[in-house]
C-alpha cells in the first residue's frame, strides 16, 4: 500500500499559461509511452518476478512513476490556468476542452485515451525486463520531443529533470536483466520458459 | 508523491488456486469499473477541484484504491499458482494466458484491456463528484456479482472487505457534493458554469 | 420500435459556416458524453430496470437524446456545407474531412470514435440510477464549454436549448432514484444486490 | 424525431433460459456488425446523401434497425432471467454477468464493447451504399451463424425474422446505389469526387 | 510468402517538406481505410475463400497493398524531413511528433492508432467481397479528400496513380463477386449459408 | 514492394481439426504480441533509420513476419476445417465463429481486436532497437505459452519453428543495437536526441 506525502518529488512552478504545450505534455500522462502506463507496468509486474531483488526495483520505480504523473498532471493544470476562449481555439487545446474543461484526463496528446493495449505484462522476467528497457526508452524519446517543442524554461526544467529519471531507470532494468539471466541456468536463459525440445 | 509501504491493506492469503475465478477478478483491476480506473478518476481530477476538503478527499480515496488496485493483484496472482496445462483450458484461463502467462495484466473479464474512455475528468466539481458517485456503485455492483459467483471464502473475505469500502466511499462523495453545492451559489448550482442566459 | 416523424425537436437554422466550430460540436454526437452514448445508455439498461415507472423514464429520455443526436448531426452537416480547401485546412477540420468529407461521424472531438466503452449498463437499479445522473452532468459540462467556445447565435440558441434539457433530465433522473430506493427495503438499500453477510 | 410505439417489430417469447446462446446473440446488439452500427451508421449518413429517394431509405432502414436493437436487447434479456450461478460459469456467461450482471450492454459476443471504428460514413453517395450494402451482408452472414449455433425454436423463428430483413436492405440498398449511379453523369461515376486530372 | 524487392511500385520524390500534409496523408497507412487495413483484411479473407480464381485475386491485391502502404510511408518520411522545431508546430504536426518523432507509425490524420475492427472478415464468400468493395470505394475517398487538400504536384501524381489503382481493385473485386454468385447455386445466392428454412 | 511466392516459409499440415486451440493461436496472428504487430513495426520503422545495415535488418525480419502471418493463418484455417456445431460451442470457439464463421480475422485470443497501440514506432534508432528486442521476447513468450497448452505435434512442430525464429530475431536486433551504439557518439548514446543541456 501506499503512503500519500503532500510534495511533489519535483517542484513545478509554472508562472506563463501555454495550453499549446499543454496539450502536448498531457501525451506523458496518458500518452502511450506516459507516466501512467509505466506505473501501471511495473507494479502489476511485480507478482510474477521471481527475484527479490527486481521486485523491489519494480516497487521502487513504479512508485516513482505515479509522482511523475503527479508532476505532470501538475504541469498540464499550471499551464491551462485562467485561459480565455481565444486562448484555447488559437492553440489548437480546443477539442480537448471540449471534453474535459482544464481537468487533467489521461490521453495522448492525439488525444486517444490512455489503453493498456500501449503495455505489456508477460509474467516471464526475461520478457518483461526487456519490456521495461524499451518502455523508458520510448519515454525518454518523448520527453527528448518536448523539449524540442517547449521553450519555457518553467517547464523544460521539470521535464529535464524527469527525462534523467528514465535513463536512470533503463540503466536500473538493466541491471535487472543481467541478475536475471544469472540466476537462470546460464546454458539455458529461458529455464523459466524451457525449450521444448 | 507517495511512499511504498510493503503491506497489504487487508491481508490476502488464498489456499486453492483457481484460474475461473481468477478469469472474473481480474476485472476489478483492469474492468471498466475496477480500482485502476478508480484510483486515475480520482487523482487526477484533484487539479481542477476548487475546494479543499475535497481535494482531499479524492487524495485520500485515490490512494486507497491504489491499495485495492495492489490487493487484487495479490488475489489473482496467488489464483494462479502453480497451474497444470489442464487446469488452465478447463478454467476457460487459456486465452488470458497464452498472452500473460500467470503475469498480472491490467484487463476486463471479457479480456478488453483497460481504457481510459471508461473514466470520466470534466473539471466542473459538481460533474465529476456526480461521476465519482456513480464509480463507486458500479464498482460495488461488480464486487456484489464477483460475490454471487465466487464460494471460496478465503477470496469472498477481502471481496466482502473492498466492496465494504466502495459503500464507504460512495458516501464520502455524496457528502463532498453537498459540501460543494453549498459553496456554490445556491440559487445558481452551476455557478461555475454559468447557464450562459 | 419508433416510428419516424420528419422534424426536428427544436429547429437547427444556422446561416454561416464554421467548420472549427463543427470539429467542436460533433463530440456531443460522439464523444464520450455525447447523445449517441446517452440514448444507447439509456434505452439498453430499460431491460434490467425493474419498476414501470422509471423504465417509461427510460424509453422517454432515450427517445428523446436520439432527437438530440439528429440535431447535432444538422448542425455539423449546416457548419460544414460548401467549404473551400482553405476553410478547411485553416479551421483543423481537415483531419476530420480526410476520412469523412462532410460527412456526419459519431467521433469525439479528438478524432477518437464513439466507443461503448464510455458508457456503463450494470443491471442494478440504484447503480444505473447514479451513472445516468453523471451522463447527464458530463453532458450539461460539454454543452457548457461549446457555449464558451462557440459565439455564433445560431448555434448556441440550439445548445442552449440541449443543454436545459441535460438539466431536466437530470432532475428526472434523480426522481428516478428517489423512487427507487423507496421501493427497496429501506433497511438494506441494495437489497437487489444483498450484502452477503 | 422518433415516436416510441410500445410495441416490438416482431415479437419475442422465450420460454428456456439459455445464457450460453445470449452470449453469442449480444453480438448483433453491439458486436462489429450489429444492428446498434446499422442504425448509427444509416441514421447518420443521411446528412450528406444528396438524392431524397436514398435520404428517405436510410431514415427508413436506419429507424426499423432501432426496432431490432430493441428486439435484440428483447432477447438477450429474457434468455438470461433468473439464472443460477452454477448456470451463468457453466454456460461461459460468467466474464460478462461480472460487468454487467443481466443488463443488456452493446459489446460483441467476444466482449469488446460497441466501437464506431466499425462503421463507415464516408460523405460520399456511391461509396456509403456500397458500405451499407457490405454491412447487410456482414449482418446477414452474422445471423446464420446464430442460427447454425442455436436450436431453440422460440429463439430462431425471431433471428429468421430479423435475418430476413438484412437480405431485403441489402436489396434496397442495391436499388440505392443503382438510383444515384443513374442521377451522376454516366461518363463520371465520381462526379462528385471528380478524377482531378 | 513474400520476397522483397528494393524498389518502389511507384516512385516517391518528394522536394519540399510539408508536415501539414503528411499529417492528412499518414491516414492511408493507419486510418480507417488506409493500405494496412485494405491489405490485412485481403490478405486474411484468402483461406476462407472457396474459389481458386478469387484467392488468386486477394493474394495480387493484397500484396500489392502492401507495396502501397510502403509508398505512403515514403511520402510521410520525405515530407516531414529536416523539420524545424516552429514548421512543427504552426502545421499541427506537434501532436503526433511528441510521440513519433518523425517516424512512421499506423495512425488515422485524427491520431486513432489502427485498428482491425475497422476491417470485416466474415469467412463468407459473398459477403467478403461486398466488403472489399466497399473498401475500394472508401479509399477512394480519402486519395479524392487528400487530392482536394493537397496542392504539392509531387504529392498529387503519387496519390493520384493510387486512387486509380483502388478504381482498378473495386472492378475485379465486382468480377470476383460476380464468379462466386455464378459459381454457387444460382437459386439460392447464399447456398454457402442456407437460408434455414 | 513484395512478389508472392506461393508456398509457405515452412510447411503446415495439421491433420485434426481443434477449434480450442485454434483459438488460442490466432493470437500470434491478431494478438498484442503477434506476426501482425511485428511485421508492422519493423517495416515502417525503417524509415527513419539512419543506418543502412539496421534498415536491412528491419526490411528482411519485417518480410519474414508476414510470412509467419501466413503460417498462422494456415494453422487457424486448418485448425477450424469442418467443425459441427457442437465441436463449436463446446470448444469456445463459439464467440469467434459468430462473428467471423471459420474466416481469419486479426485478433487476440481475447477477441481484442489487433490495435496498432500495442506497437511502437518513436523515430529513434536506440529506441525502435530496444522496442524491437522486447517485441521479439514477448513473441517468444507466447510461442512457448502455446506450447504449454497444445499437445498436437502437428501444430507444436511449426510453432516450434516459428518461436526459434524470434529468438534468431532477438539476437539480430541486439547486433543492430550494438552497431548503433557504436555508429552514434560513444560519449553520448542519445546524439541524435542530445541531452538538451
Amino acid at each position: 500500500m501506499w503512503i500519500y506525502e503532500k510534495t511533489l518529488q519535483y517542484p513545478v512552478k509554472i508562472t506563463k499559461p501555454d495550453p499549446a504545450t499543454a496539450k502536448l505534455i498531457i501525451t506523458q500522462l496518458g500518452g502511450p509511452d506516459g507516466e501512467l502506463g509505466a506505473s501501471m507496468r511495473y507494479l502489476n509486474q511485480r507478482y510474477s518476478m521471481p527475484y527479490r531483488e527486481v521486485t523491489g526495483m519494480l516497487t521502487d520505480i513504479g512508485t516513482e512513476e505515479l509522482a511523475h504523473l503527479e508532476m505532470i498532471g501538475a504541469i498540464v493544470s499550471q499551464l491551462t490556468k485562467d485561459l480565455t476562449p481565444d486562448e484555447i481555439k488559437k492553440s489548437g487545446f480546443d477539442t480537448y476542452f471540449v471534453d474535459h474543461t482544464a481537468g487533467v484526463y489521461p490521453t495522448a496528446a492525439s488525444g486517444f485515451p490512455w489503453s493498456a493495449a500501449s503495455i505489456g505484462v508477460k509474467g516471464d522476467p526475461i520478457c518483461d525486463l526487456n519490456e521495461d528497457m524499451a518502455a523508458e526508452q520510448k519515454a525518454r524519446v518523448t520527453y527528448d520531443n518536448i523539449l524540442r517543442l517547449s521553450d519555457d524554461p518553467d517547464v523544460n526544467d521539470v521535464i529535464k529533470y524527469l527525462r534523467e529519471r528514465e535513463i536512470v531507470h533503463y540503466q536500473r532494468f538493466g541491471e535487472g536483466l543481467r541478475l536475471t539471466l544469472d540466476k537462470l541456468d546460464e546454458k539455458n536463459v529461458y529455464a523459466m520458459n524451457p525449450s521444448f525440445p
